[in-house]
């Protein structure tokens, strides 16, 4: 911590003051705080303090006074030798920087908070659209299988590049410079950044993983204070990371039962995706649940309109007297485009009729525009990310183009409308890199089949159709698209036609190169560059880039960090105030 | 070709008038041509044409009545069987759309081209920097080395960080999707896509290097029409691909020495960079030459003066009467910042004075400002290409950081003027990722040391200088960043501190793994996913960043072709009105 010492003598003396064994506060120094949030205050100490020793101020007045009672003070917590004061469920409305300082007695702290509102309101709807994992290369192939190339010039545009507003988006969170969807997307529902694996709650000392400090988050907040509607609509599982951000507070983002709880007592209106397996009966095949509960019923009983087919979902949205509705269709994650329009492959055979993220977002605007007070839409086009972790790089292109389509559904529907900030952003990047064309038709090992530069020439997928898909993948002059993290695999230099590609497989307590990709014709064995404990690639730390449409998109320029996606999407709307 | 027919019936038919064997038009179809900009047409027939029967038009008129010359007809080009009609020196006013016919008195094949011109002039200056495969990885990590990360949230911003427009930039070719330094430069330079290793010509037919048809460049015609003066700086040789393409015409960007000759012809009064071995006699040591010219005596001649320090360029610099500056460091290319501030590795021994970007960039400005007509300054932060290649990213963003400091010289003295665009955008990008940190005090082998996710945490760079860099690179805890094109080398998994890292060396005819680097304590040895023909690591087709200050910047947005960046600087000038 000296190291930054230079910086000013102020970041010398906070520093001073974060000596190993002092109280960690949450929210963390530098949080900024949306007026009337609500968020759980916590102070650790590193030992036990003695009873009635323990002191928590905002500018200098009690604790108690500031938000109305006293923090509980806990002289053991989780039974450790370390006491900790928590508030839960408090808010700030007083505009501006704010000074928290907690004392053990003999020690004080202190961080700074910023309290900020919006202004004149400016939008009635906000949809963000979250490109999971989606990295520059995704785009660009995208748009090259999407739109085509000629003589260097497109055919066309991807609706995303027509959008008038660019920023480059940060994305590490408190605990590490690389990121995972849960810390990313909380920080999108939040304004708060926090750590791996954490959604929408501060990575404290807490043992039980719901007991950690929660931040509210935008769904919440809007439908506490504005009566807005609120939506989450994915193809992944609706407890993944993601979607789960839109609702949910626990340490630990595998807690797929508990976080289903909370999408039912969160009260968002629309829930989409896959992720069934958490809400049916353990006795149903392919249950998570370990009792008899029918999660399913119990939105039913809530008031929700349940589909599990495209139809159904979109006879349930065109029921004018839909204004909930949950949507599951398969057990796990949905399908891609690539396998569900294509290939056949993944699960499209047990559940064929699963509605593309065009027609989720199609049912979804319909249920939530009913809400006269607007509404506020996340809407992910998870499978991007899923397929890049496996170094399946024309699932994730497919499934780009597919979020581009769900944008231009949105886009379509907004227009002319001048109410609606459509955000599209992706949470992390990942280490993927177009460099040329892989050509059959050259001679020798595979690797001599890469053309990079004027050998690269141009691909030969056939024109896209209507829904913008080359309805080929495995053409003779493909994409050479690699990735720079990987764990150890063989590298086929084709698309995976049976299904999303498995490079590595577990042996023992590591995992080794998937021997089925090794046998095909002209694999490459290459040894990986990360732990071996890695079973695919990995998240990379690489910016960001969102882009925006519509009243408000102005506010995005430069560089920003997630945190202030939340605060644009809170200021658009006019919260706070 | 029949792939895209499907797309609209003129489509198909523009495609069926290209059948094989047909007339070839330079500009090529779909050009946009700035009003009174100079350029080469040219016809190329597939075999040889009947004297009198070859006919070339322009919306309907005969080309000799629109640009009062006949067309010279060559019945054999180069000998070859096949004819040619060539009008060079031609421009064109009347702006919209225009269609080029050309007959071999049997088959008519017409291109379509696009005359535009800009409206009010915007800026009497325009500064492009271009950083040479400059990579989103390049800017993140530049952003943490020299700026600090802490809770997830940076110390700061890069200036480039704080520029209020951004676009994505479409880098392809005439000739493949992948593109090299000088044809995308020479996109910006003349608004008109070419081919691998073109610069400012189409890549015709032609066997002489130097006889391909031209456009003219940015530079050339700001002089000719505006009386406007105008600026190259590098920290390559200053004939390297990028630099040239503000002044050079040729097919073969290795023409080094008639590149020389273009640059004195091209009247360019600023000229910094390496490169003197192309403009001293052979007799000198280092020499590229094979005649006696000294040719900075011939630049002296035409009115310049010479620096070959950073003294001198500077002294040069500030004298009022100083309008023509040619400042050479280095007979090859300069040194980076690792090397030159840190290391003292590469050539700075034999070069000890060689000026910062940043210092060539003050001293460009104050020469060129003396023009009271404004002025076009290219300056190009080179090295991060020349680092990125050999997989040396620590010094790609050493001079990622440069170039970062050399805009905000540029911005500092542009704010508050109101008068001047300032561009900021790499040509083209590399398979570059940072994915998270390597830790010496882990155990095991290297890759075992590679933390990603919550295991990465923050590296352990000191606190950056005054000049923004740290002055330590070989950490302990470091960052980790990976490249996903890569011929046979060794990962050292460290900063390569005896200079420029050298990835692989020939052995006959391909290359292979440089054993020095194998050598090394836990260097891990990796296959190439490239032919063996390949030195290093190869360009990227993933999209470019740009980034814009000041008037006109604000017609920079979403997707955009490299060529739209000429279009936006000539607009912005109001040239061609």
């Amino acid at each position: 911590m000296r190291l930054w010492c230079r910086l000013g003598l102020t970041t010398c003396l906070m520093f001073a003051s974060v000596a190993a064994g002092a109280q960690t506060i949450y929210p963390i120094d530098r949080a900024a705080i949306l007026a009337g949030s609500r968020f759980d205050l916590k102070v650790e100490f590193a030992g036990v303090v003695e009873v009635g020793k323990a002191r928590l101020t905002v500018d200098g007045r009690d604790a108690a006074e500031v938000f109305g009672r006293a923090p509980e003070f806990i002289e053991r917590e989780d039974g450790q030798p370390a006491s900790a004061l928590i508030l839960r469920d408090v808010s700030l409305t007083a505009l501006g920087n704010h000074t928290v300082s907690a004392s053990d007695g003999e020690h004080t702290r202190s961080v700074a908070w910023e309290v900020f509102a919006g202004g004149q309101r400016q939008a009635r709807n906000v949809i963000l659209f979250i490109g999971d994992g989606m990295s520059v290369a995704n785009v660009t192939a995208a748009r090259i299988l999407s739109r085509g190339i000629e003589q260097g010039k497109y055919r066309g545009r991807l609706t995303i590049d027509e959008f008038p507003a660019m920023a480059t988006i940060g994305t590490s969170g408190v605990d590490s410079i690389a990121t995972d969807s849960a810390n990313s997307a909380a920080a999108y529902n939040t304004g708060h950044k926090s750590s791996v694996n954490a959604l929408n709650v501060y990575a404290s000392r807490a043992k039980d993983t719901l007991a950690h400090p929660r931040v509210e988050t935008l769904a919440s907040y809007v439908r506490r204070t504005q009566g807005m509607a609120t939506g989450a609509v994915t193809n992944t599982e609706i407890q993944d990371a993601t979607p789960a951000a839109v609702f949910a507070h626990t340490r630990r983002r595998a807690d797929y039962i508990p976080i289903t709880q909370q999408m039912l007592d969160s009260e968002v209106d629309v829930l989409m995706g896959g992720g069934s397996a958490s809400l049916l009966p353990q006795a149903t095949p392919g249950s998570r649940r370990q009792d008899e509960r029918n999660m399913i019923d119990a939105f039913r009983q809530h008031g929700y309109q349940f589909a599990d087919t495209a139809q159904a979902m979109a006879d349930a949205a065109a029921k004018p007297e839909t204004t909930r509705l949950l949507g599951l269709f398969a057990l796990g994650n949905m399908d891609g485009a690539l396998d569900r329009f294509f290939l056949k492959k993944g699960n499209v055979a047990r559940f064929p009729n699963q509605p593309d993220l065009t027609e989720e977002v199609r049912a979804a605007l319909a249920v939530l525009s009913r809400n006269p007070k607007g509404f506020f839409l996340m809407v992910e086009s998870g499978l991007i990310d899923k397929a890049n972790h496996p170094i399946d790089w024309e699932r994730s292109v497919y499934d780009t183009i597919m979020l581009d389509n769900a944008v231009k559904v949105a886009r379509d529907w907004a227009a002319g409308r001048d109410d609606t900030l459509i955000i599209v952003v992706p949470d992390h990047t990942h280490a993927v890199s177009l460099i040329g064309t892989v050509d059959d038709d050259k001679p020798g090992p595979m690797r001599e089949r890469v053309g990079v530069y004027q050998e690269a020439g141009f691909p030969n997928y056939p024109a896209p159709n209507a829904q913008n898909y080359p309805e080929k993948v495995d053409v003779s002059r493909r994409l050479a698209v690699f990735y720079g993290s990987f764990p150890d695999y063989c590298e086929t230099f084709r698309p995976s036609m049976d299904g999303l590609r498995v490079p590595a497989v577990k042996k023992g307590d590591i995992y080794v190169a998937n021997e089925k990709l090794c046998e095909q014709e002209g694999a490459q064995r290459r040894e990986g560059i990360l732990p071996r404990s890695a079973d695919s690639g990995v998240h990379a730390v690489d910016d960001a880039i969102l882009r925006a449409w519509g009243p408000g998109s102005e506010r995005f320029h430069g560089f920003m960090n997630n945190t202030q996606v939340f605060r644009v999407m809170a200021e658009t709307l006019g919260l706070g105030r």
